[in-house]
């Protein structure tokens, strides 16, 4: 494909126009390859990590990621090192995110509760933190300080014992200044260096210098995906936070909107990968083209303007009958990032439930809540909205229930707990009821 | 195996004379068989369903239930005329679970939260039911209004607009009356007679008939987790509650525990099926040789004693050599049900974090948290209570977040967020930020 050559004239649609068969293709998430090749390389490795340990986790670096460890492990003065090379200005820009995603999140300190649900049986729900996190924060080439805050700090909020951040090395064996600077003001001290599919398993299944853990966050290419997925299928890997697929953003925007703002909101999705999906609607024909020519102007000064370009391919620009034909058709699609640019965001946002996170209004593009606003940029993607959660200080946490009756709440009970084991048959579920009562009677 | 012959004595362990190997294999769950011809089953059912739709599941329901329907629903009249045969003793059993149930989940409910993280730039995390929910619940011979309300009291208590129960039939297709009426309290009246992969299939893509769900809850039989995991892996499928594994229970008792609650309280969770696991720990060797002997007179007079015999040859009576050794060894372990029938229990619960669900005191058998002291008895089982959490009313929502910033509040964020899309050479990120200031400067 000539990326340059793409007509961005011909992403545009009228929704009542297309068939109900073109109506679901044009919200058809590009296919993801989970191809046999790559679940059987993720498998390989899965096993060569947990038979070999930190040798076959040292050994994939070296392959994948072309850096030659002697240990996975980051001293203290090897950090502190890199930490000193940090220009002040990004030190700042990570402290002020810092301050916001943690007034955010500590504001979902999830409490206990205790309930008397029949005299003399107290019933309790209680959250204890996760004994031990894996973050997982992508890396190499990339530099994702903002992954880290995002796991980082709720791990550190919840207070989970142990929390172990791993991201792959750069060429020279090293991790990035910004993401060792954010990991440092989330507490974390135990970061290793290693990626993929290997840093997974060693999570998932511990090596000698590498302790298991019982869930594993963070986004990842599709070895990392696939790994994750395997893991957790595992009843002796981990848990993970979530299903995971490429970044999408919709935005819903009436003719109030300002064409250049909504442009450049879709082109800040685009820029993420080729197989990024961009999609606004709109019941306005006039904004839809003031859309199309501002993609057209800002795509000329974009560094990644090749990369948005593949991506807003497979994008869209849809005219709707209304509002309401909007809501019906976000909620159908279930984007991982909603933006509403319409005089009246917060009203239409009652309706907006199948939304990994929305942007309200003109002045909140979807790049701050990537960085700055607060809110967790982990979010269900792929459709997986209409199911999943959002990332939240409750994922770091677990839930458990508890209950207490004395004698007299369990002969209140008891009468209840006997005629349900019967109906279901179970002899011995009433006897340990029975048999209480009978012997302190 | 010869179960009757079965010496309950060789199941007494003394943890501290065990090797490490022998510690480790005697917490081994028995392995779950996933083979891979149930995979392979599994997988052409989901097929059948989703390319033929009722009529596949019609067939599996004559093929695996031996009833013949011409219809998967399952009419008002027909409801109400089975509700009618149920003894007035059933419906008082379940109305007292119902309301115990709905007391504990009703102090569940979600709060949004709303926080000003920076001037001008406010965050929300909002909850909104799942749109569809299906329940299953498993049926056939057995029958089990229990399972109904732990799914459908909190789907009721979240207002999730459709909630849909399947069960498998009877050979006369028809569904228990005390199945029914569990459903009518919780205001169920979507029911369709189907259940095995090929109900879960018709949850998860929809069929003419039964309209595909966003969440499928609900224990089952292997091919019921078989069938619950393929859909969860699948974008295109159903979330699903948790991982599912056979059930067991760990009991912790001193010297004060009365050994005969504690032998019934093992044998209620043995009848369950040949696969249950059931330990126990005590630091009291008089305790661990009176529970042998209860279990085995205990057993002489129950209904299924072969089946909690079969369980019992696989499991355990561990004397350790401290209660803060079972602490440890059962926070390793990370039982489903968890007893605690020592002097203290509540002080030792504060410890006991990896669990489903805690059982404090003599007096609180685990039979009755299955049905009627008002905690959800869908629990995380085979080591995953280490990661998972127990079913409760939040697992009905789905949480996502908002953000909204004035200009002004966008201003204040902007030095960071336009820093940090720098360093991770995201432009199109910064200039959605630099373009809105600008234009409106």
């Amino acid at each position: 494909m000539n990326c340059e050559s793409l007509n961005l004239n011909s992403r545009q649609f009228v929704w009542s126009s297309l068939t109900k068969a073109e109506q679901d293709a044009l919200l058809q998430r590009p296919v993801q390859g989970t191809s046999a090749t790559l679940n059987s390389t993720v498998s390989t490795i899965l096993t060569a990590v947990r038979d070999q340990g930190d040798a076959a986790v040292i050994g994939y670096t070296q392959k994948f990621d072309c850096a030659q460890l002697t240990s996975l492990s980051y001293s203290a003065a090897a950090i502190a090192r890199q930490i000193a090379k940090l220009p002040a200005k990004t030190r700042e820009a990570i402290d002020k995110a810092y301050s916001t995603i943690r007034r955010f999140h500590e504001a979902q300190q999830p409490q206990d509760i205790r309930v008397e649900t029949a005299p003399g049986v107290t019933c309790e729900l209680r959250y204890a933190p996760l004994s031990a996190v894996g973050l997982y924060v992508p890396g190499g080439s990339a530099v994702l300080p903002s992954t880290a805050l995002m796991l980082g700090v709720p791990a550190q909020l919840a207070g989970c014992p142990r929390v172990v951040l791993v991201s792959p090395p750069d060429q020279q064996g090293e991790l990035s200044p910004a993401l060792l600077y954010a990991a440092q003001r989330c507490g974390i001290t135990e970061i290793y260096r290693c990626g993929g599919a290997q840093a997974v398993a060693a999570l998932a299944y511990g090596t000698e210098s590498i302790g298991k853990v019982n869930k594993i966050f963070g986004p990842g290419n599709s070895y990392v995906t696939a790994a994750k997925q395997a893991v957790s299928q595992d009843p002796q890997g981990a848990a993970i936070d979530m299903p995971a697929g490429p970044s999408e953003l919709m935005v819903i925007a009436d003719a109030s909107a300002n064409p250049a703002f909504v442009a450049a909101d879709l082109l800040s999705q685009a820029e993420h990968g080729a197989d990024s999906q961009v999609l606004l609607l709109s019941p306005s024909a006039a904004i839809i083209d003031a859309v199309g020519q501002q993609l057209e102007r800002q795509l000329t000064t974009l560094s990644r303007a090749s990369t948005a370009r593949q991506a807003l391919a497979s994008s869209a620009l849809i005219q709707v009958e209304s509002l309401a034909q909007a809501v019906d058709i976000s909620q159908r699609y279930a984007p991982e990032h909603l933006s509403v640019q319409t005089a009246e965001p917060d009203q239409l946002a009652q309706q907006l439930t199948h939304v990994g996170s929305l942007f309200l209004g003109p002045y909140t593009p979807e790049s701050g809540g990537d960085y700055a606003t607060g809110t967790n940029h982990v979010l269900p993607t792929y459709g997986f909205a209409s199911s999943a959660s959002s990332l939240g200080l409750v994922d770091f946490y677990r839930r458990y229930t508890s209950q207490k009756a004395s004698r007299e709440g369990l002969a209140g009970l008891a009468s209840a707990i006997v005629e349900l084991a019967e109906t279901e048959g179970l002899d011995a579920h009433a006897r340990a009821v029975t048999l209480r009562l009978e012997a302190s009677s």
